[in-house]
């Protein structure tokens, strides 16, 4: 897996005429080596020339860690009283005229001590690069998506047996969170959410002290990182009895997230997934209060490319990971979502999500 | 308490012959206007020139709510099809040779854009002017600090109640961070920790399923951020009766906590103060299990300047904020840390938190 991303960067380089790359972000030496840190404030890097063999720098005491981690067998570190631009200039080819940089992560102090200490004739920007890499994803990383949305949905069903009349929403993040923690999860993907009543239809809305009363809806919005890849649900659940109106705004949104799901194959256009799922909405009269994209990438980041709106042209491609999150948010009377995670496969799709979403009463 | 700020900056770029600074950190935004906001990819841009008034860049979205939380009254906006840096050069004033930026927190990709819109002849680093102003807190600062202490002590007190033999780490915590929820938080400031026994002897463990026993050590590691500003405290506790090297370690350490209290004063090093700590410790014959720093600075980040180590020669002053939390971690036994914060005063400390210190027997 790992050999055939570096192929990619080989690629690139010999295509740009790029002499090498630098990687500095934290998420993308980890894609690329499997190493995941945080150096907070020190420095940490992968060099891959055009030719020969990448290099991982990292601080000296992550040397250990990083030796039984990286597939990148070759490590130079640098200690706090080193200059690791220094052990950056040793590292890099001879003569280093083109250099490939994470323009949208790295901060300006850093990239003059590059310029300073490397003087290169030019700095390219290798964030596309990466970001297309991570667009399509391996069976290895759907697998480790599959378990982290595994782990959501076992929350959530833990997260529910909480749910009665009288509880607030911050009891029940409480309770999702912990369970979070107990099944293995590194934390959550994002704030997770818990809105009762009318509280529902504030599309991010806060969790707060409000209890949940009968005959309202409740819904939940969650996911976690497990082995540095996100997973992201949202179920909206009646808690008793719900109105006629209620139950038509679930259904409406329901056939949405089908209808969209029912686009999803190779060579479709991410907006036509969105278009399917608003005009279906609108057409039950309720489209003015869908007033967000139908969804977002996933993977190494819980909000990634693509992004899958009504003006996104690009094509679908197997191995594209994404959410379909249609809504209806009526002010004062409550809203539905309901989200799944979806991999584009050669023939169709496959829901990654399992959790049921037929209505369903709790509390 | 703006107003000053802004006369700080006035001086700054007078002073050193600077046109205008850009400030795009969002907490520093909002540390001179008010106004408190997450602007994901969009831009936001405080623009202070070297004479005139200041203006504040945002959102065209946010314009309603950036007039109604800042001080600074000229505000202009970008739709999301207008381009950010031509609203910036029209902000600026005509003829900017040299300019101010973030170069620790902005990417290579807006300052590229930048060059390309403003083309000054010199952009120049204000990190530090920042650093420097945040450093000494005044006294509308030291009083939202003074309520984050409040209520991360209330959180505290709120999560001993739950602590109980057979009740796991992980448990403690979900309640923790219920109660700052509950008790009006913006949310925890560092990922929140309860460590028992053994686990409590890695000073950065991560709280898991390990059941509290009797005879244990429990630490707590918890902060909140309120209204933009963080608390930090450290307490623990005796689960039941305690063995003597454990109360003797916990001595040990609530000694060196009040000996480094009692340097804090205008004039005296930061060194001092971890050496004073670090002197003790090592007299009891725990030295070498004192292995961190003495604290950090904070304020409107949990870990700021100043850093509190043995070789930091800089002087207190009146209005600086800083932890002190000497830890003695015995392996295979456990690890006690008592951490406070502390507000360096014209005559010498106030102690923020207050909550007790003595051992206490608990669960």
């Amino acid at each position: 897996m790992t050999s055939s991303r570096f192929d990619r960067l080989y690629t690139y380089l010999n295509e740009q005429q790029v002499d090498a790359m630098l990687i500095t972000l934290p998420k993308h030496v980890y894609y690329l080596t499997g190493f995941l840190s945080d150096p907070h404030e020190r420095f940490l890097g992968l060099v891959v020339p055009r030719e020969g063999e990448p290099t991982l720098i990292v601080p000296a005491l992550d040397r250990e860690a990083a030796e039984a981690a990286s597939s990148v067998k070759q490590i130079a570190t640098h200690t706090d009283t080193e200059n690791p631009y220094d052990v950056l200039r040793r590292t890099l080819p001879a003569g280093t005229k083109v250099l490939g940089l994470e323009k949208g992560h790295l901060t300006v102090n850093r990239y003059e001590a590059i310029l300073e200490s490397i003087g290169a004739d030019r700095y390219v920007d290798i964030d596309a690069v990466l970001r297309d890499m991570r667009l399509l994803k391996t069976p290895e990383e759907v697998a480790v998506i599959k378990r982290a949305v595994a782990i959501v949905e076992d929350v959530l069903r833990a997260g529910l047996k909480k749910v009665a009349v009288g509880v607030s929403e911050i009891e029940i993040v409480a309770e999702l969170e912990y369970q979070m923690k107990k099944l293995g999860a590194e934390g959550p993907s994002f704030s997770t959410m818990v809105l009762a009543g009318e509280n529902s239809a504030l599309p991010h809305g806060n969790p707060g002290e409000r209890k949940i009363q009968a005959g309202e809806l409740l819904l939940f919005d969650l996911g976690v990182y497990v082995d540095g890849y996100a997973s992201d649900i949202t179920r909206t659940f009646a808690v008793g009895e719900l109105s006629d109106k209620q139950k038509e705004i679930y259904q409406a949104v329901l056939d949405a997230n089908l209808k969209a799901i029912e686009r999803v194959q190779p060579g479709a256009t991410l907006a036509s997934l969105d278009q399917a799922a608003r005009e279906h909405i609108t057409a039950k009269g309720y489209g003015e209060y869908f007033m967000h994209r139908l969804g977002h990438g996933m993977g190494l980041d819980v909000h990634e490319y693509p992004s899958v709106h009504g003006q996104n042209q690009e094509t679908l491609r197997a191995g594209m990971v994404f959410t379909i999150e249609p809504g209806i948010y009526l002010p004062g009377v409550g809203g539905v979502r309901i989200e799944d995670d979806v991999l584009v496969t050669e023939n169709g799709v496959e829901v990654l999500t399992t959790f049921p979403k037929e209505l369903t009463v709790i509390g």
